[in-house]
């Protein structure tokens, strides 16, 4: 096949915990959207997605990590607020260093197509 | 959290052309079952899947590449036979290649999981 044919590799990238999915791209992107607006509702309108399935993923990461990923507060002036933990930030850092490694990988490995 | 904690990385792998997914996990495992049994019939009966979705399958695989990955004949004693091509061999081979050392990427990572 001609070299110019845009065969490449893709995938997707996730981490588990005891099997099933525990952080993805979508959890990074809403936990560094919670990080720059301070609030949950915020960051799901910003993603299109529900505050109910916003709510669930970070529920989700605080009951299952040893420590909260986002911590909230309800009500107050202005509806509550959010703020993401020190292990939100490491589970950040960590997603993203693994991705960009995924993402070399692919690119590396997509130069060798040869169909 | 404690070292037993089973966090792991995983992830899926594709092949894409022109920026649509042409060749994954499924597609392989559709061409080793009908090289095997020599029938796209029997195989999509393995897989459980329909024949007409076995059938796209090929077809997208066939007319997207530049040769076909199956040849298939109609009809005649026992129903029609179906065998796989050089081409379909080459797809088996190297979609397997990049797997592997897809799951070794994982494998890898996995052990620096920090969280």
């Amino acid at each position: 096949m001609s070299e110019d044919t845009a065969l490449k590799l893709n995938g997707k990238l996730w981490i588990e915990l005891n099997g099933s999915k525990l952080v993805g791209p979508g959890r990074v992107e809403l936990l560094e959207r919670i990080r720059d607006c301070g609030s949950i509702r915020q960051a799901a309108l910003q993603m299109n997605m529900s505050y109910r399935q916003a709510w669930q993923m970070i529920e989700d990461m605080n009951t299952r990590l040893d420590a909260p990923v986002v911590i909230s507060q309800r009500g107050g002036k202005g509806g509550g607020n959010a703020v993401v933990t020190e292990k939100g930030e490491m589970v950040i850092v960590e997603f993203k260093s693994f991705y960009k490694k995924f993402q070399q990988f692919l690119s590396k490995q997509s130069g060798s197509i040869n169909l």
